[in-house]
């Protein structure tokens, strides 16, 4: 019995846990404070942004593009309705956040066929993209 | 023995480990997809972004800033050595992404007295910032 109750005892240790390998959990993002890692933040504004048609057919490509297997972590995202100050910008239609684990996949994921596909497909429905890509400082 | 061996089983799904209260992990952000939160991205472009006792404040600065305590998640960046394509902007200084559980947790950041100090005392030092808050899509 002993071997099955230290067996139980390290189960329910918090080092014990940080160790299994858990599905879609990286050390990095477990953090406060994300690090080793790239995010690539695009901003998208479509020339008809109140074209439900279009709306629909941009959200439905984002899903398939976000299923690129070397991007970490997605959030797709539409303007938050914080406070109206000077510095902030709540014109834009979507973002796109995605965090990659490297620069060599972010490089990865710009000439994936999906993503080819997805700026061939959809690139008449914005009017202006702006792209910051960060790394830790 | 039907118990424990049931107990054990548990253990090892997935579905009960998912439960566990793991320490600085959130639901939102173990997933590929992070959702339910607010993202505060913001750029800052320096006035002297050459000048290191000028980074070196500004670096500082930003440790005090993000241990505010309604602050989910946090990444400092520099621009990353991506392809120079027409869409992408490497000219910023630095990257501040904060990630929020909510706007009402981003509205108690934009009048936390560690922010308002950390305006006062450095804004000297930027001659321009962007920002854009979004939430889930």
């Amino acid at each position: 019995m002993k071997t099955r109750r230290s067996f139980l005892k390290r189960l329910t240790a918090g080092t014990f846990l940080a160790a299994l390998p858990l599905s879609g959990v990286n050390a990095a993002t477990k953090k406060k404070h994300f690090s080793g890692i790239l995010i690539h933040h695009v901003f998208f504004w479509l020339k008809n942004p109140g074209n439900e048609a279009d709306r629909k057919q941009f959200e439905e490509a984002i899903n398939k593009l976000t299923s690129i297997d070397v991007i970490r972590n997605a959030h797709f995202g539409v303007p938050a309705s914080t406070e109206d100050r000077k510095v902030v910008d709540h014109s834009y239609s979507y973002s796109l956040m995605l965090i990659f684990d490297s620069k060599k996949d972010q490089d990865i994921y710009q000439v994936h066929p999906k993503h080819k596909d997805f700026v061939d497909k959809n690139q008449h429905l914005w009017e202006k993209v702006i792209v910051y890509d960060s790394v830790d400082a």
